[in-house]
């Protein structure tokens, strides 16, 4: 067994898990996938089912990995926005009011045809200058933060006095319809109505600017030359207020954690925490990533941290794209970096956690509250049963139903890295 | 898969669950009954065991339906008086203490010799009469409200000035013995207790004065005259106050629901809840109920609702009666029942859980906290590897263990009509 010393290894492949697939003969993806390295583990380790919160509720992949990292998010969550604006880089101040946006596609009358403007490659950056440039004198006495980041994905930070962030989503959430109007939201308390609807009234003139400063750029008339989507909207939603948390070390008994994940979401979340963390190039959150670039980062800063936190967003995106195909492709590359990772490192003296932050099935293409399947495997894993990686494998699996909060106090159990309750 | 209306059922076989039957070679009545839907559903969904509180805790048939509609029950239950009240039709308002009576057969000496007099197919509402009539001009200040309902049961309802609900059942849940006096319970709150002596001197002249109206009556002669139980008591139990819970829809995204139920007790919950109570005239809550009736009604009102809760009674009956046969055909009802939704609803656009509110084993003859075999079939469930329905077989279930509490999460999950937390 380990010391105590034994290190720990959180691997998401974000999205993974999901519902039968008729396409593939009622499998899932996970169950179609190709997967030798997890169903060694599978093999080799101990399966549970997890809901990441109560059984049956959907779940983002902010509140998923709070929960994964010990942060209840009934008790810390304020929204994604912080966490999507400290992910790109962006500072957060108390009382400042983050969004998360997407730049998107507006036709002639102001209808969206593109939730995410055919996932612009290149030239986000030079458009999210346009946008700040156009605001450096802030919209009514509130300063206006913007940044682009990985595709169509942006953040918005507001500064000033007497925000709120208790406000409806710009993002309607579906094509075919024109920006939604921002306003407080329903559970606005009372007595931040006036704050919400000022807020509310800098969002939507956010919105009115951004979209003329945009559909103006040079970006836009060479991605109309060339046939593409033009990125002229940035449709706020998602609207939080910076949170303050205890530092992951704090909660998890002097740990030092570090993470390598491809999710801004996730990146701000490590922020907050006071986690390290560490960027690969080559992890690109796409379907393109170099998810051996990625374990090879997991191999390299292991011996720096006791937890590292890793993440490949693809198989979420596939989900997302409702293309079975290309989460299969996705998922086999979570299985090529467990590999890697199963090759590199010394598993007597290291614990393993693979699962998912939440189900992304090809069949509804958005987050469901569906149990994923987890895997543990190497130090101090009694092994069960279990012999491949999937989610109905996963019920019969030896470490039982868990919870995502559960998944941070198995891991340290397993590397004797917590301290008894009781005597 | 289902856009965001899929239709969600939730049937419940009342006590359906039970224990080992020494009879029946060591199954349970459900493992003993012929169940060729349920199976298929069981073969075509995914199976769980649920605890409806938590594990082991014995539970109502009010207290169960309130954590399986999403209302905690130990934030919200005030006792059952009000739910049987509201059932069988009878007022409730704020202030008001409520009581379910059980019509019962004492002998000469005022020993019980029968706690449900028999179960009395008619004569009931006569007897009813009677009672109110005696106590038009109310007892001590205290207005008296008294209704039947099926078979030997009734409801009581006193309305006054001062009263707490803090008080002892007159039935002693047991024959064989005299009622007993009601009492403050040991519960009650120092500062209720006059009052809990009050209401308790009231219940206690009910109890006496309804005792000699009722024999008296010529049902109870022409009972007599044909060998059958007299009905010459009414026995309170369960007192409980008004209580105030938020409306179904609000509860659940603005799901409208409604319920076909054979029992007053979730009628009354029904009501509380703002859920549309449908009757069917054809439901008798008995051993001879028309399950097919039932069924139809729910094919034929589920266009109107988004959610239909379906109870049927018969199998809790056969187990407080102790008799497997009973219990067992009872059970091939609800399988037929479900047969009927099998053959005529929309499947790739509605959810079915089927399960039961508690166990009833043939065994103890009462309510146990054992784990309720469940099934999820329809829209949106990952099949599992299970293939009947029963309650070792449910311990495989690709759902897991869940609690009552899980149920409307999970079921909304399947057709996704369920708001995802955080992003």
């Amino acid at each position: 067994m380990a010391g105590h010393d034994g290190k720990i290894i959180m691997f998401i492949g974000d999205g993974m898990g999901g519902r039968d697939v008729p396409s593939l003969g009622g499998k899932t993806c996970l169950e179609a996938a190709n997967t030798p390295s997890l169903d060694a583990l599978a093999s080799g380790g101990a399966s549970a089912m997890m809901y990441l919160a109560n059984p049956g509720q959907p779940i983002g992949s902010d509140t998923a990995h709070m929960a994964l990292l010990g942060y209840d998010p009934h008790r810390y969550y304020r929204g994604r926005g912080p966490f999507e604006a400290m992910g790109v880089g962006l500072d957060m101040q108390p009382g400042d009011v983050a969004f998360r946006c997407n730049f998107s596609t507006l036709d002639d009358n102001g209808i969206i045809i593109d939730r995410r403007a055919g996932r612009p490659q290149t030239g986000t950056e030079e458009l999210a200058a346009a946008v700040v440039d156009a605001f450096k004198d802030g919209i009514d006495g509130v300063q206006v933060f913007f940044r682009a980041s990985v595709e169509h994905r942006a953040a918005l930070v507001l500064r000033g006095e007497g925000l709120s962030y208790h406000l409806t989503d710009v993002d309607p959430h579906s094509a075919g319809v024109k920006p939604s109007l921002c306003e407080p939201s329903p559970d606005c308390p009372p007595d931040e109505i006036a704050a919400a609807e000022r807020t509310a009234a800098v969002v939507n003139a956010f919105v009115e600017g951004a979209a003329k400063v945009l559909d103006a750029s040079p970006v836009n008339a060479q991605r109309a030359a060339e046939g593409l989507p033009k990125a002229n909207a940035a449709l706020p939603r998602g609207a939080g207020e910076a949170v303050d948390i205890p530092p992951f070390s704090t909660m998890h008994g002097g740990l030092r954690g570090g993470m390598i994940v491809e999710v801004d979401l996730v990146r701000g979340l490590g922020d907050y925490a006071k986690m390290d963390v560490i960027r690969v190039p080559a992890a690109t959150g796409r379907r393109d990533t170099d998810e051996i670039a990625i374990a090879a980062a997991v191999v390299e800063n292991l011996p720096k941290y006791d937890i590292l936190l890793c993440n490949i967003k693809a198989p979420d995106l596939g989900g997302h794209d409702r293309d079975p195909e290309q989460k299969i492709q996705a998922i086999e590359k979570v299985d090529r970096a467990v590999g890697h990772l199963l090759d590199n490192l010394d598993w007597e003296n290291t614990v393993i956690m693979v699962g998912a932050d939440h189900c992304t099935p090809i069949v509804t293409g958005d987050h469901t509250g569906d149990a994923v399947p987890v895997v543990f495997y190497g130090s101090g894993v009694r092994r069960d049963l279990v012999h491949t990686y999937g989610e109905r494998a996963a019920a019969a699996g030896g470490i039982g139903q868990i919870s995502g909060a559960d998944a941070m106090t198995l891991l340290r159990n397993f590397v004797c890295r917590i301290d008894k309750f009781g005597a």
